[in-house]
């Protein structure tokens, strides 16, 4: 039986896909924090490129890719697909259960997909230094990678207690060149106001951001970059979809569910949105599923009105499903999906019922990489199992109903970094994180943002 | 221009490539111990399964690889062949430079090409459990992928300065579900002998193969499995060189010059052997060169003698290039470099002139690891950047010379695990280690072994 399908440099993608070219309802306008009123893209000139700026606003169905990064995609890129042969035996399911593997990217998962895009355009129009945020560490090595091949400086705010806890992708940064700052630091207004309240303070992602932001408004040479939930980097993240489209022909098979992992939804637009084209313009009917903690369970639990992009109200009001921007996630490992809100897009289409979400718990996620481990070979990241334990579940209840479905999903990256989560798992140290529904009220209760009439 | 090389998984080859069939000289046999007699294949059997040891002694030239391994060589072979673009940018050299990158194995090296066939063969034959011994760990999580993949036990005795200083090959390890066990240990007579006379011992591969090799033979169902060295596991990594050919064929190109890192001779004969053969048998001429660090020189600076495979004396007598098998090379990060010997096969190659070596202190190892990684992207195993220097010395070379000659390597893993050490480089702490010829001097005239009459 075929294992892996492969495709040829000159299969990947030329265009990005954008969906809301295909959206029954547009996703609405981001909102300034201070007036409530639509912003325009010249608001966000400060922070971006403009060819970032109009591929956030643009409703064209293809975007081209340029040939620069193209040629950089072709270091990981196509990924393979791979049919799960060791699982479906292990789950004796009648379900054939595929995978896009993401982790044979240099930094280790789907990140730089957007990252060199991102840092192309920057480095097209002048941009010296590109400043970020990063908790864990896999945005900030993936845009440091980019940065790096580009000849551009990156400049790395990483949480305080990841920078201190979790070292390895700061050396890793590092390695191809970043500056790695402790985030609060002393380098920005933002952050000297946090130490003079707290000299220990572990930091956050929120304070991350304004730092990030506050060096890239404050100098023409300098500008910002995000990870997830905007438009534009969703849509660069399709390049996974649309290869799986091609791998699956190959295969003779097309999916009746696909999964990804959920933080802010790039990971999952890359591997669904290619495939909810053919619901949106052909009626099929593939059911696409997104995969979150059950300890940030925004999209199952959250509400859906405008909300900031970050704790201390830098960013513009997105349209999102969110648990309120004060909103702290418990410390579980899947740092990547420790994020209080969805972006626009994914939250129009949950709102439509385009798509689906479940929620997983901690220890049901690890359960779920280790049996991929032992039977697929490849350990998994921790926000990858997200979507490990949504397929088991669905090719369980395909077991169940004894019927064949085709379940596709994104592995978006290895678990390299994360051994010391597994061996925590393994030797019974990890715990579950229940969030109970008065703190999911008590935060959304503190919300001023306007909301969202519907 | 083409930067990737990428074949279908029916490409994966059929068969292994045995050089003892080409070779003008055949490896001379290993040697008893005690009596410095000519072993038999039945001294093997307490070790090993009968079809190791069969394909151990074969000068068959081709030898069949089992389906069942073919199907678990696809989770990561083919591999991809690179055209190293930006490195040979940054060089601005006339020389073409291609890699084969082995990293993209689910244990991260090259190790499982080796690991699954050997899993194979003794789960064929019954075996329930393997033990075997592992200095930083790309062997352990290599053999215990494979083993888990085959639903038996694995029991690696893990050298206990790595076990306690570098544990995250260990927790992956744990996650494939093997034993790990800090050597010495109190399991195994050999080592409690060491822990009485110092119950704070750091340990030495050469106790761990002891501690490994003990367990095997005291029960009928457990064997031993090493991860270079010996005839049938150099065989095993012929796979990587003869994917190679197809692929630098699809590039329309053939190399002048292979270059490998090299411990034991696995990894160098991987690559290169396929290559050698059309020197053996065509009578083509291309410059194979083993990559060694300087502070473990024994192809560069060591004699060819029978010695010992490990310190104590359990293994049969091996002819092989040798610094003494009570040489303790320096710790260098390229932990799977630092090996006393070379197998028998690659011995008598260099022996006979048919393949080159140079070394490399560690300084300059790394130097050339962190360009590769801003301009290719991939951060090298520091075992690699062996390699890695070796090729930027050759380029250099041809540009001074003119002449566009084409170098393959082999970048046999990445360096995910080993960050600590590049932050070390980068932040100046790490050193070169030189060693005197009074040092080697002094442990070649230790051994009392036969000499080699040539």
């Amino acid at each position: 039986m075929q294992k892996k399908f492969t495709l040829a440099e000159t299969d990947i993608p030329e265009q990005w896909y954008n969906i809301v070219a295909d959206m029954p309802n547009k996703p609405l306008p981001p909102l300034h924090p201070g007036t409530h009123q639509p912003i325009g893209p010249e608001m966000l000139m400060p922070l971006f490129p403009m060819e970032l700026i109009k591929q956030e606003v643009t409703t064209d169905r293809w975007v081209g890719i340029p040939e620069e990064v193209r040629e950089i995609y072709k270091v990981w890129r196509p990924t393979p697909l791979f049919r799960a042969t060791g699982l479906e035996k292990a789950l004796d399911t009648p379900a054939k259960i595929y995978y896009k593997y993401e982790g044979v990217s240099p930094a280790g998962s789907h990140k730089p997909n957007t990252a060199v895009p991102q840092a192309f355009y920057n480095k097209q129009e002048g941009v010296k230094r590109i400043t970020t945020e990063t908790g864990a560490g896999q945005w900030g090595s993936a845009l440091s990678f980019a940065c790096s091949l580009f000849g551009m400086e990156c400049d790395v705010y990483m949480v305080r207690a990841s920078y201190d806890g979790k070292p390895y992708r700061k050396m890793m940064m590092h390695t191809w060149g970043a500056n790695v700052y402790p985030s609060p630091s002393d380098r920005t207004n933002a952050g000297k106001q946090i130490l003079a309240q707290d000299p220990h303070s572990p930091g956050s992602l929120g304070i991350a951001i304004s730092e990030a932001v506050e060096m890239a408004v404050q100098d023409e040479h300098t500008k910002y970059a995000l990870g997830s939930v905007l438009n534009h980097v969703l849509m660069h993240q399709t390049v996974i979809g649309l290869e799986a489209i091609k791998q699956l022909e190959q295969a003779g098979d097309f999916p009746d569910i696909v999964v990804a992992p959920f933080g802010g939804g790039s990971n999952f637009a890359g591997i669904s949105f290619p495939f909810l084209r053919y619901n949106l313009a052909e009626g099929k009917q593939i059911r696409c599923i997104a995969a979150e903690p059950a300890s940030c369970p925004k999209l199952t639990r959250g509400v859906f009105r405008y909300d900031l992009g970050d704790t201390i109200g830098m960013t513009p009001l997105i349209p999102m499903y969110t648990l309120g921007h004060n909103f702290i996630p418990a410390p579980i490992h899947a740092g990547g999906l420790r994020y209080h809100g969805a972006g626009a897009i994914v939250s129009q289409l949950l709102h439509d019922g385009l798509i689906e979400a479940q929620s997983h718990n901690q220890l049901s996620c690890f359960e779920a990489g280790i049996l991929f481990a032992k039977t697929e070979g490849i350990i998994p990241a921790p926000e990858a199992n997200h979507a490990i334990a949504t397929v088991i579940r669905e090719a369980q209840q395909a077991k169940e109903e004894g019927v064949p479905k085709t379940i596709l999903f994104n592995l978006c990256g290895h678990g390299h970094f994360d051994m010391a989560a597994y061996e925590q798992y393994l030797s019974g140290k990890l715990v579950d994180h229940e969030v109970t529904q008065e703190e999911i009220m008590a935060s959304l209760a503190e919300l001023d943002t306007p909301l969202i009439n519907v």
